[in-house]
């Protein structure tokens, strides 16, 4: 829990997600778990589990559950300083678990949140920025709303301006921008103030207009049309059941390919929030100039052991990362 | 569980709701136990353990919220043939359990629910009241929007014209009404075609525009204004702790007012859903010709008892609530 | 956990009890809590915290169900070396628990038992009593079946030839005895060889064939009948409601009557098991040579302490049921 | 949810599973969880959810726990309108769930209950029967008492005369058959009543008094023996351990034998109830037409995915099947 | 959770509390519930949500368990900046919840922790206290070990030149004070450089060698002995029973005595923390410069409240507060 | 649960298990599940499950936890009756249960507790160990504290003289061995009174002063500098992941060394105790003179089944065991 001096953060939507446990469908649950999660603020408290100092900025409604996501982000030492409260409610999320051959499932209820309907004049991203070393932003984040785009343009503006580091999780998804934009029209112009992209074809054609047939050329055209683009990193997932799992990484760093080693996953606990891991270990690992090969090799061992953590976000700490990099300890009982 | 041979159709919204369990806050829960309610549908459920052939009409999503709306009524014996499902969402509401000197708070998120969302059209009223005796609405549908107002507002047409008896659970909910009309606009012609009102003073000043100092003046000017009514009953609650209430009923059927015993309230598991028992209560009394003054013992009884029964829903015998009128075996262990 | 030299053996039918919690109704229960209890064997268990070396006897079943048995008795310091196991199934009751005007439900299901097709020649009463101080029985054995009627019978001869003390708590339970006799044809030998009983009014009549208008006069009329009868106890159960009891007790002593303090119970956690709390602290009183006005005391208090421990068996120490007896302490915070 | 105008009728028992949970041992639990399972009525739910008409017939004690039952086929919206409530009791089993090297284990407690004292007069087939496509019963039935296999008899005989198909899953348990009959006494005039067996070589044995070395020349074996039987199917599991399986299925429809693919099973969360997925599926593809090997593949995968959801009954849907049967979002989260 | 701009500062430990539910004994409890508190960390948690900038000064174990009341203060909203850790244990203490007639039991096992053995030198008490109003301090601290009473001598002493606040919360445990210095011998020094105390009768005459009839002419005698004491107040808690309690609380100004209304206290969730749930409330009051009686009123509802929150600490807002004091909405439903 | 003749005793501390469930991190957990255990109490509560009369002997503090102790153990059938109980505490350790990649984690929190500070005067071997036939002790109680480890060896030295065998499992741990003593000081004269050894070359290093290349070559020295040691065993776990491990093990009877099937564990429920589990599969093989070989068999059986076990205690049967080597019923469902 020591923290060092750098401090990064984070600006995107909580939400709650409730989901059905002991392996329960929904028609079966009589409870439902709470847990609270957002992309850009899963990957703020991994970073403050490893001891960055860790800020993140979002709208929550003022109500209880707002209250509860203020806490969750200062019981895992993230600063919520920035944050604002205003009427309406909280996005929800409800989560399935599957396992074997049956599919997890998500039912989001997220529209119309205090988030979606943030006022972005209310937001000073010089003053918010000040002292940071890094600004982190996804592409959920512009699908929700005119007011959440707006927003997000002008915090990497800000962090631009201020001569930040920006990284963006493209994160496509084709069931959000319902607002009326297209994200062809939304995101280009923030992807070219930004200069660490994770994301992988998918996102590359549906958000930067971008046709390739493998993640290196398709790095390659991504640096052509957005020349502030220095790093993009990617993780590839294996589905071979609910249960059954194998993931590595990629990271092209202007100069090549750098490919992790792949980890076999057969019994995860939760994979929600293990892309927002595998950021976080990026991000730690430049904040703390780390090679590249050491970094990707960092962040895929994180993204694994997010895996085994119940909930959206990942908490363990830079040496249980570092142990699993050295294969040290690995399942052991540790007395 | 022996089915007589009246019908009661009942018309209106179900919601999830998610509530703390074993006193906790908001802030401290780490699950949410799962209940479905509804004002009408909880008057159907309860009229299905008295013996009562009940059906519920309602509009869900079409997701596994939805099926569990559906799965809810029919484990309760309540016919759902003619549920319509639409995409869309479930409205939710959070339920925190005061008790003693704190108080029960509810945070709704309803609006836009599918049930919001109708289409009026979908719903025929002429087949669906084919054979029902009675039909039941309360004031929180026309509440809700245009399309449930209209919804329901045909339904109590279709009643009238088939000469079914309808009763009107006035329910005036001030933070509901946000579509853009008031109660005093919608509410009057709905009543206008009811034959047995439950409400109070709140409620005939704020949905029937009638001021009166007492309840029995009060039932006296709605007579005058709205002919068509016979009856009209209501609860009256005092709070003196979350957890030390005293309950009792008054029936005013033209003739004059009947006033059931006060029961005292020290042991309450869950007061949602009471008043909806005590309407269920009216109507079994009434479907079955017992006498104005045999069927408000029968009511109140029963709201007793659901205070007793955890969920929206009272699930209590004809005979366990026959034995608290008779004042038989009450707090005995039944072996 | 002192233990003195006292022995006490009861013998008796022990099944398993399932329980609906958090107040639920039989039809909304998920899960059921097991508890194991038997009347006999939850005097044995009481003793045994108040210090008493106690064995119990009984036929369990040869599965998981019977061992789990065991290990209840054993883990509450009580003997179980005569135990027999033989083919067959374990008893069981549900329970629902009811709260103020809703009562406590319990559905038997324990026809056939092992208990009830035990072998009487098996069981070796002069040793299982040698040593012992007292026998404890109750009239449920005898309404099980001819095998338990005769077992108990035995257990009493054996007890009476060795001049040990024998209570018999009548406990008469109409449901029961459906083995083809009736309580008159076989409790009499039984109680004529018993010289302390806890019964009522009923009791007298259903088991007896005495009867009476109040407890003293019935108390001399038992007497006349059965002379070896020394004392006679019994509480008084005033039932308010499922959450609100007052409770007191009588003891009449050959001379005259005693009677206990009335106490107010006005939170319940579990009343099953209170009457044998009752009996075991009056065994307690009688062994330690209390006087019966002491005695009385004690049993009464150890019986109002019941009501605040789940399950069957009371497990508060002899210094709790002082304390209470001399009202030192009475709902401190005991740090 | 959508159902289709097929109507399927099954008959049998329904007993309450009660199950320690989190891997404990029986010895360990303080708590078991309830279900409501029997071999038919499985299939029934299942139909249903796979959008059939289903229609359960059996017969449930006058109590809580008969009333839990019909709730329960009634939320997966079986018909219970045939069902027949009579005293007695409900039958009980009692799991253990085993893991890796340790088998799950299954007390049963079932003798005596209101289903095998059920009077076989008061059940009336032809009404029953009419309008239904098809009837389901196993040997389990027939195993249970003289009653019970008297109902199952004439239920058979009736659905031949209105030409319905009859389905029978063998099911041999040598632990049941404990009313004095042998199954080579009952079983065989049943199956020449039925046209589609499930079951395998032990089966053929046991209950049709017919030897083979593989399925195959059984099944040809028991057509020249029951000439009305044109489809035999089976499962063929491989336990290598409690938590690791491989499970297949065949199919012989009187020209040859169909063989499904083999699924390996890591994690499964509840086997019971699987081979009652298995006939589901079966029958829910020749009620649609499906080709037979078509409809092994269904069925199989049908039967796969019942070892991922708790409890009895299988609960998934056609689209979630035919998703597995062409490996279609198998192990992904669908949002 | 609007912060005002008032700081006030609390030292002392922080213990976790494992307890156990559903009103279960210790040799019952299959799970013990997770909490942290200690005295003076509850008074900064209940400021927290009061809206005041509170911050809790303490020493913590280097292991998850200190990092989770780390955890703890920030979801609460306290700061947490000057906390140590070092290497050790953290205290715990055992919580057995009684009822109705049992008293409930506290098992502390606290010695040797991190905080019983920190360094005092490591507190730069004039650093942490800048910018304060308020340091609150309890009579546990010094009674822990050398060390500890060191620390909070210190902390005490920079806050009286830096002209701040100083209270104190006397809380007499005798069975602390093991590590060889008297109270008398300790705590007068501090108490010689406090404000205000809370404290009565069994307090002055342990801690100060004070012996009084009566409160007030004891809050004379304080005031004679200890001239910087300006406002002395108690609670007085009246125990019926467990489960029934009546508490007011007494204020004496130096010019005289405020005294309360008295609340009835029938159901209580949890007690433990209502005296620092009513020292929070003191420090609101006079902090926002209310009088002392309606100080006082605020503080005694603030108390009442507590003991219907789960867990050691207070987490009502000052509105539920100010509600109860004006009797507004108690025991309503807030819809 | 038929117990045969023999008797085996154990000496040494339990501690209370306190554990977060359904894969928690220590950070996550609301509740602790509690379970009891200690490396030779849960030799003999497996030996009491394979009906080995066995006997715990330990000290234990006054308080309900140590009340809990003997409960522990009497319900698993173990004698208590030489259990000394005196003031203190209770030693306790905190259990993260890892998965996949996680590491499984233990927090001590056992120092200074009754165990540690017991008389060793109390204890009268002689009288303790009259009827034995097994004395087993383990390397934790020398490691704890001088008492303790006078204590063991006293113990030992008693049953050397009676010619009961002496079975040592060496089990270094470094983190313990606090007192000032080193295990090079106080083991060897234990180990040179016992015959049989546990442990692997790291407790030959540092428990005996021996070192080694393998195991075979380790067990030669053994015996020439320890001539009373006949057999020296252990097992060799391969821990590929927290949730995928490879277990065997050796035996060495002074002829050679066999050497057991390898088992794979791919679903560990609980692998605390796993150690325990195979000593007392030994010690059974031995008792009923097993051949080595088999015995070894029986042994690495038990400790496999013990992972299927939760808690610390292996509570299956010698039946269960043999089915495993005789590799019947595996993973089957037994009806």
């Amino acid at each position: 829990m020591k923290t060092n001096t750098k401090k990064v953060v984070t600006f995107g939507e909580i939400m709650m997600r409730l989901s059905a446990g002991s392996h329960q469908r929904f028609n079966q649950a009589a409870q439902l778990n709470i847990n609270y999660g957002g992309s850009e603020a899963n990957v703020a408290v991994s970073l403050s589990h490893f001891g960055i100092f860790s800020e993140h900025v979002t709208c929550i409604p003022t109500n209880d559950f707002g209250w509860s996501v203020k806490a969750h982000l200062q019981a895992h030492g993230v600063s919520t300083r920035n944050i604002i409260a205003k009427g309406g409610r909280l996005g929800l999320y409800f989560l399935e678990e599957g396992l074997a051959h049956r599919s997890s499932k998500i039912i989001y209820d997220r529209f119309d949140s205090s988030f979606a309907n943030l006022d972005p004049s209310q937001y000073k991203w010089e003053q918010i920025l000040e002292g940071a070393n890094w600004l982190h932003w996804s592409g959920i984040t512009p699908a929700i709303s005119t007011q959440a785009a707006d927003a997000c343009f002008q915090a990497i503006s800000a962090a631009r301006q201020l001569k930040i580091n920006v990284s963006a999780d493209i994160n496509y998804r084709r069931n959000l921008w319902q607002y009326g934009k297209s994200p062809l029209e939304v995101m280009p112009d923030m992807i070219n103030l930004s200069n660490v992209l994770i994301g992988g074809l998918v996102d590359f054609e549906n958000c930067m207009g971008i046709q390739a047939t493998d993640f290196e050329s398709g790095c390659l055209k991504v640096q052509q049309k957005f020349p502030s683009i220095s790093k993009i990193a990617n993780t590839e997932r294996i589905s071979l059941s609910a249960s059954h799992n194998k993931i590595s990484a990629l990271l092209w760093d202007g100069d090549g390919l750098h490919r992790s080693k792949e980890y076999e996953l057969t019994q995860m606990v939760d994979r929600i929030g293990a892309g927002d891991a595998f950021v976080a270990g990026l991000l730690y690992g430049w904040l703390n100039e780390f090679s590249n090969a050491d970094t990707l090799d960092f962040a895929i061992a994180a993204c694994v052991l997010k895996h085994t953590v119940p909930g959206d976000v990942n908490t363990v700490s830079v040496k249980e990362v570092q142990d699993l990099v050295q294969e040290i300890n690995v399942g052991k009982l540790l007395r």
